[in-house]
């Protein structure tokens, strides 16, 4: 919905409420943000007892609250702030597990740009506090799901930052990452991952 | 700030933008509040390499966003939505840790209104999995501050649900719980006690 304010600016409104959003089935996985299917894998492992692990809420710095008399207080005016870290999670087996998940459309390359600086520090600190860390990277064009660890990454972003390519090379996440089984439940099963990975040794 | 909106319903407004609010000469730890002493903390950990432990961002429904031309998204209506798990986790010598932080002005017990349903599964689930889950619980009044484990807090709980008393006993958490030495830098050393409950044996 675009409509004009009093003085004349174009503003754009978007409803996010998913409740108020019309019902659309959903046919099998299509469609499924990355996000989505993450929720509900963890959700899985979280009924299940395999993992503890959530998404953090989205960071937001809150400038003006109205209390209406008699009904909940209301966020009136409010922006998107940059997360300082990445933005899942919890525990697993008694370890720390630490990553994020970034989708493209590129067929044979993850654009590093998907990251940010302060991300890849985040995981450094975790890395070096003896944390599982990785990032979750699917091509959504060609629904496929990598795992890849923390210090890969970090590689790639080191040699970005060189001046190195700023995109690294589907085949060197196949070298230097693993592949994730896509199933119905869960979904995206970077659990049996982590386990082959970081705990069969 | 109380003003009337068309329509003559009562709305109170609150600036909490902290970057536009007047500078305020803070002596000491005068008036601080648990949640910005536990950030100090960790920022202290973080840059001294101890731990990696952060605040979760407050749960927010967003409904309502607009997109002006050539400035920021603006949130322009949402709601604050109950947490379904603790406020701070992270990673300390690889294992995970979790805690909730409170603060209350009762000199003698601290209210179990302070925790909820969901706040409790989830500890319960954090402990089954073998991470690190307690409470960090502060008497504002007497300025004393205690670690107590999550398995004490989930016992009163229960208690309660069963009948038993609204609020733990300031003598039980005294007898189960930790005293946390108070500081400068760090202002509350919660890790010297995580080192010596869980890690010492």
């Amino acid at each position: 919905m675009i409509f004009k304010y009093p003085g004349g600016k174009t503003y754009e409104t978007k409803q996010m409420n998913k409740s108020i959003r019309p019902f659309q089935p959903n046919y099998g996985n299509r469609g499924m943000t990355l996000e989505e299917d993450l929720n509900a894998t963890n959700e899985y492992y979280r009924e299940h007892g395999i993992a503890v692990i959530h998404k953090k809420p989205t960071p937001v710095q809150i400038v003006r609250v109205d209390y209406p008399k008699r009904s909940a207080a209301v966020i009136k005016e409010a922006y998107f702030k940059q997360a300082s870290t990445t933005d899942y999670n919890g525990v697993y087996r008694g370890k720390y597990i630490d990553f994020e998940a970034k989708e493209t459309k590129n067929k044979t390359s993850f654009p590093l740009k998907n990251f940010h600086e302060h991300q890849i520090h985040h995981m450094q600190q975790v890395l070096r506090h003896g944390g599982i860390c990785f990032v979750i990277l699917r091509f959504t064009t060609l629904n496929e799901v990598y795992l890849l660890d923390a210090n890969h990454l970090i590689m790639f972003w080191e040699q970005q930052r060189s001046g190195g390519r700023k995109s690294i090379p589907k085949r060197e996440i196949e070298r230097y990452g693993h592949y994730i089984a896509l199933g119905y439940q869960p979904r995206i099963d970077y659990i049996s991952v982590v386990e082959k990975v970081y705990f069969s040794h």
